[in-house]
């Protein structure tokens, strides 16, 4: 057999995430019979709307199981519009698709870039978009932000990705993993710079109903210029596993991002659509349970934190989401041994910091979506790990 | 505005498929008020197996709505290895990935090949595949079958293709649109070749459990050395909306392919994959009784054009599968304009043949997976056309 059989170029290039190389380990040791907490998932325990799972297996039970529409179901999609209008724009329904947020984000990118291309991101950034940026082939700017600035984006980090003449700028506030919220004003000075000189921006909005600070300034514009908006059902419903999410844009970049859906993956299902259709104008209160929630949680963490003389400087209050990334460098270890460690010897699972940017080796992700008790008990093991330094 | 705010290359050349164009007609003169007989889609009417419709709802009860592993479930791709190795393979967990079949003929593609390499099909072919290449900017070769041949696939056919030195070959018995079973020696003859000359195969099975003649050959292999087989679940289990399938091939492409999941989708939902396992080992009843409805259905179809002196030395007598491909070249029309006609005069919606080549445009494709009832009138209408010429 010929030598000929091998991956391509871009085959090869596909090395996927290096984080789920520690949550692979946590499942092996758990098989072994550890038991691990869980630290390092954005999977939220929370149960979701009782009346989206109980409308997704009335569609299942009706036998909604066909091909649906390449953009999405439309009455998802009618309420959906009505629901961002109520935001003071009018978002119509042919500049929203539905379907898996993260395909979105590739989806996106294929569409605005060719190889090659430069993409800028503010990190600590979301895994996705690098991971997406290698898929596509394309060269990918991160510039990093500060922890002594708590990782807000400024008006020096726009110039300075902008100096680098990116085709697209990937902004995602309310960050993950830092928990940023970006102010209105710095967004609004991307959202012009990048109007003027030509610069596509996506903004992934995913984490923006989940907030510990009053104000969430969203990209969303009803002049479509150069933004695409993206967001998932995922984090506040609860409900990852479903796949879901959508993106609001011009009626063209909509149009070809249907086009690539037929292409791709011909539709969504039809029962996964209806059920969260079901509860979309009937979520408040689901969504402030969520928040107290969370609330709560962060709370008692900060207060742990804050009580350790260890930890006490280094990690950020979360502005939202279910994050917080914490210096580990006091340990002395990179990022990956740090969470090595930590799981061999302490059974937690936490997220390297370098998973998010290359300036982040000295970092970890901490997640708090988990049950309060593992949560509170991983934070207590961090803690007594570095007191004991 | 600086006008550099464009799609890319890549964007700008996706075009997705014409054969929607059709549908989304149908579905404009049905919002008007008339009745449209579908003969377009491969949308199976009959109702999926009761306990994979239960054992959804049940996971979805039990809340299994987070993250779960890129390869898909470990209880499926055991089950389904399990069931394959019946056919004397030992095909192994490892060697199963589950996803959207869609996706994975492209991920296979970006896999294997670098924009401009060269991949041949024989036409006419599943549009999916030109959908693909296009997304991916490969040089697509169509090496047409010939309807005089029954569409069979030839060592003919299979050395033009290997000629042009493609990347990979795609191969699709059962076939869609024609419904053609290729011969186990001719089958045999393209895996030694593409062995020999190191080509990768693609070998899209979908169909391979709806036949109308006893025999199906499977490229599948336990040596997996060039060999990909793709299959779905959509078919066999009359559930489209799931978009589950899987692939079959050697670890080392499996792998890529999960971290090609992992970049673009993450996961496939726990809940669906759930369902499907249910009902794996218990299906035999099933498909029985599916392939009985269909093998009734396309006796009746194949007697009403057998009657008819207009059309019937114009149809080929499928070997599989929900389709027929019928040439309608007595009717002086090009493909769409042909469906255009049916649509608009006849309220019957076919599927234009350019759709499934360039060779192909005066041709039509009917699917007879609708009702009796419906199947029967469009084919009717279909012969009172061609009588009255």
């Amino acid at each position: 057999m010929k030598d000929m059989l091998r991956f391509s170029r871009r085959g090869d290039a596909l090395v996927g995430q290096e984080m789920f190389k520690v949550l692979d380990k946590a499942k092996t040791l758990e098989s072994q019979g550890k038991i691990i907490i869980h630290l390092e998932l954005g999977q939220p325990r929370f149960e979701p709307p009782l009346g989206l799972i109980n409308k997704t297996k009335e569609s299942l039970s009706c036998k909604e199981v066909g091909y649906t529409s390449s953009y999405g179901i439309l009455s998802l999609r009618k309420k959906l519009a009505a629901r961002l209008s109520k935001k003071n724009l009018d978002i119509k329904v042919e500049n929203i698709i539905i379907s898996t947020t993260n395909l979105l984000i590739s989806q996106c990118l294929h569409l605005l870039t060719n190889p090659g291309d430069r993409v800028a991101v503010f990190s600590p950034t979301f895994p996705s978009y690098i991971a997406s940026s290698n898929f596509l082939e394309l060269d990918l700017i991160q510039i990093p932000l500060s922890f002594d600035k708590k990782f807000q984006l400024s008006i020096k980090d726009i110039d300075k990705a902008l100096l680098l003449r990116p085709k697209v700028i990937i902004v995602n506030s309310a960050n993950n993993p830092t928990g940023a919220v970006y102010k209105d004003s710095v967004l609004n000075y991307l959202k012009e710079k990048c109007r003027e000189k030509g610069v596509w921006i996506v903004s992934d909005e995913t984490y923006s109903s989940i907030l510990y600070v009053k104000k969430f300034f969203s990209l969303l514009s009803a002049q479509y210029k150069n933004e695409i908006v993206i967001s998932s059902f995922s984090k506040i419903y609860s409900i990852p596993g479903f796949r879901l999410g959508y993106a609001v844009a011009s009626k063209p970049i909509i149009d070809k991002l249907a086009l690539s859906n037929s292409s791709l993956i011909s539709c969504n299902p039809m029962f996964t659509q209806k059920g969260v259709e079901s509860v979309l104008d009937n979520d408040s209160n689901y969504i402030f349970e969520i928040n107290k929630k969370l609330n709560s949680l962060i709370a008692e963490v900060q207060k742990l934190l804050l009580a350790s003389e260890s930890l006490n400087k280094f990690f950020i209050q979360p502005d939202s989401g279910y994050y917080m990334f914490l210096n580990v460098s006091k340990s002395k270890l990179k990022s990956f041994d740090f969470c090595n460690m930590m799981l061999e010897q302490y059974s937690v699972a936490c997220t390297p910091g370098i998973s998010f940017g290359i300036d982040f080796d000295n970092y970890i992700r901490i997640s708090i979506c988990g049950t309060r008790e593992d949560v509170l008990t991983g934070i207590k093991r961090l803690i007594s790990y570095f007191n004991n330094l």
